[in-house]
């Protein structure tokens, strides 16, 4: 049977006209404070708003059917085209980026990664700066709901594991994972206000407080700053650390909690590992960098924990710069790269439950050597995992560390140094942010690379944040194939 | 029941004594110079005699009985032993080495790595570079041996797949592996006349002819000179590229060969695979060489085929700086390093055969995204692969990857930068040899390293050597249990 296209472009035309309305809301800011950008603003949100409607009238009627290759088609594509159309503003506005720079930062706001071409952050008007935060907060709920309504279905690197969390008994949350969705996003927003609170009663400007609070429970990154969080109080940096872990863990466990039952949010293993492993690495790395640089215990404690929690859940703000923090630690950063926290959350990377299952296939894979017929069959979350689930996880795995090789190759093809297109391909493809070394690194940005790698570093944005196999798959002759 | 440590023990014996008699060679070579060091090699060997006749008439006695536990204890336990008394002439002999430097060495000769703390071998005496180069050759035959006759049946990483090969009718080479050992070595044997001969009419001398062959057939790399093979002449290159790449194909098919059948080295995926990516690299980087630098094209050619087929079988000689040759060759070069030849052969790094396993299963999964009953089994070599068998090989390349993770992060706690860590890392897991930068890249060595990191790199390069999973089973505790 043949793909049917009319319901993935009924759907992103529907999904155009809330992006539409975030472009009113910088329109409304800049407007207030006599910037003339806001016009840039309302071109856009029209320019949308008609593509969107267009696509709507041209494909309505009759229900909407999606099988599995539609909704791949439509998770790609949904991601390409509004990225597209998020990129209107920069091109429009004053920051008059060209394309290669405006796709780029499109597309690092809407996947939560933080990575910037923008520079003098702190100068410009308040509408770009908002249009950021919002992309970052905008694409942090497309990918909640993605990972909780969408890729368990798609059975994407292993996430069938959580596929049926939300109609088993003895997990029973909600019952439709729509409706799951749709509470999750209610989490969402309300600890965003929460996080903006506690900014503000730390001392930060009111639109300061707001536009981190979007990117910190994205776990994007973009701030207002070129100093990222450096600028903000240590106050500041401790609620951006707890609220970066509260964006990092599965936000079905909240629900759970909110309904007075937060045991299976302390219970859950993907929970537990993210927890322990950031404490252990926070501990180690706090005390080696109070040894070697001193100074007062609570500041190499913060500095510590901020870059390592803000690394691992992939936000990507920075408060110091530990790239000058020596080979370890550089070492160290790109390793924590890979991670991520957990799935269900808006952050990247490989996360904690492949690693989980991974340990467990390690240590069993090794026990197999000695006893041969011992299959010794373990769960995760109270599911048996079948070898299947395991082969899927490792894929995944290898999947991922070959990606970031070809995105490491292409790069350094486009004439990045060793350094740049190594941590670039990492940061890029587990949508971090920052990279490593003097260009890319903590205090670097990514406006000087040249355009060639910005599309490549775009495209794998795309790949990691789509968990590579929604994307890959539309490689596959036999996919278009009726 | 317990682990019999009787029959390693005594195998164990019954091995030292080769390696002595290896040390009475390089000790008629000193001899022969008028060197003081004959010495050092007559008291070294008197003591891997005494050692190793000590150990066999201290377990001899009734049968040898290897079970699967005892075959594991062998392995780590062999190549641990003989490593350290391999490094007695490097301690007692003019090089005077101190023990981390000896002990360095030794591995880096035994494992066919060729990374060296040594340095002026241009002037150092002939016994202890005969002694280097008899090192990797011995190494060399301990590791087609293992790959034939062990690790097959251990099921290490994947390599079951080669268990029945010997048994199956239509691939029936000789009756027993240990047969196959025998018939393996009198190839490598004779490869390394070859090899020695062409090296004398590229115009080398004898004793650096003899020296290069030792190590190029065994995939190692160590040289007579600190420039490697750039000292000798393009048509020693030439040479060089054709046994390494002969080295690197699995010498089982050989033995067919030399049987009137050829047809199975052409028809093996390994050596299709190998081959081909091998042309396919040097063809592109050759001509990007070319672009940038200019020259003659032979020269270019030369210096690209040269150093992807050293690096790619894991030799690790050089004839060129590759390091200085750009960001993109860095990054390139830093893969190949992970992709070693064929299994059976002496080459390191994750082999060809995982590769092709990894492609197949990765297309497979891609598939089962779209029809998700739809397990479409393939075959290697004749076999069918079983989603166990896959999953061996996924399990192999995640514990190769994160090996190198967990040796660089260790290097740069040691001190190590970003760079020298992460390639340093590789390269010891992958038993190449060079890294890049300038510490231990291609014109580099490891003499200036902390003594902490080469304790490091030893023991990875004896990890990457015994295929990871023969030693880490020994971790395990219900191992050591009765």
């Amino acid at each position: 049977m043949a793909i049917r296209f009319r319901g993935p472009l009924y759907i992103i035309g529907v999904l155009l006209l809330p992006l539409a309305a975030a472009m009113v809301v910088a329109a409304a800011v800049d407007f207030h404070a006599n910037n003339p950008d806001w016009k840039a603003f309302i071109y856009s949100a029209a320019i949308t708003i008609f593509a969107g409607a267009a696509l709507m009238l041209t494909t309505r009627g009759g229900p909407i059917e999606l099988g599995t290759r539609e909704a791949f088609v439509l998770t790609t594509m949904s991601w390409t085209v509004i990225s597209i159309f998020a990129a209107l503003p920069f091109l429009l506005s004053d920051a008059q980026l060209h394309m290669a720079d405006a796709i780029f930062e499109s597309v690092s706001g809407l996947t939560t990664t933080g990575s910037t071409v923008l520079t003098g952050l702190d100068t410009r008007p308040p509408g770009i700066l908002l249009w950021r935060a919002l992309l970052q907060w905008i694409g942090g709920i497309g990918i909640i709901v993605m990972a909780i309504a969408l890729l368990p279905f798609l059975r994407i690197g292993g996430m069938q594991l959580f596929q049926t969390e939300s109609s088993e008994r003895s997990e029973k949350v909600l019952p439709r994972a729509a409706d799951i969705a749709i509470a999750s996003g209610r989490i969402y927003a309300s600890l965003t206000v929460f996080c903006a609170v506690a900014y503000l009663a730390a001392g930060m400007s009111p639109f300061d407080a707001v536009c981190h609070a979007l990117t910190t429970l994205s776990t994007g990154g973009f701030s207002t700053s070129d100093a990222s969080m450096a600028k903000f109080s240590p106050v500041a940096h401790w609620f951006a650390i707890i609220f970066m872990v509260a964006a990092g863990l599965p936000f079905v466990r909240y629900i759970q909690a909110l309904r007075g039952d937060p045991a299976p949010l302390w219970r859950d293993p993907q929970v537990r590992l993210f927890l322990r492993f950031a404490a252990l690495v926070i501990v180690l790395v706090s005390l080696e960098h109070w040894w070697e640089f001193g100074g007062s215990p609570e500041r190499a404690l913060r500095e510590v924990a901020f870059s390592v929690v803000s690394v691992m859940t992939t936000t990507g703000f920075i408060n110091s710069d530990y790239n000058a923090w020596g080979g370890f630690s550089q070492v160290l950063f790109l390793m924590l790269t890979f991670f991520g926290a957990c799935s269900g959350s808006t952050s990247g990377g490989i996360k904690m439950f492949r690693f989980h299952i991974m340990g467990r296939a390690f240590s069993n894979r090794v026990s197999l050597l000695i006893y041969p017929h011992a299959i010794r069959p373990f769960t995760y979350g109270g599911r048996t995992v079948s070898e299947e689930d395991i082969n899927s996880v490792l894929a995944f795995w290898a999947t991922y560390v070959a990606t970031v090789a070809a995105v490491a190759i292409a790069l350094a093809a486009f004439g990045l140094d060793f350094e740049t297109a190594v941590t670039g391909a990492a940061t890029a493809v587990s949508n971090v942010g920052p990279g490593l070394g003097p260009i890319i690194g903590p205090v670097g940005h990514f406006a000087g690379l040249p355009d060639s790698t910005k599309w490549v570093l775009a495209l794998a944005m795309l790949l990691g944040r789509l968990e590579l196999f929604t994307v890959l798959v539309l490689l596959l002759p036999r996919f278009w194939r009726d």
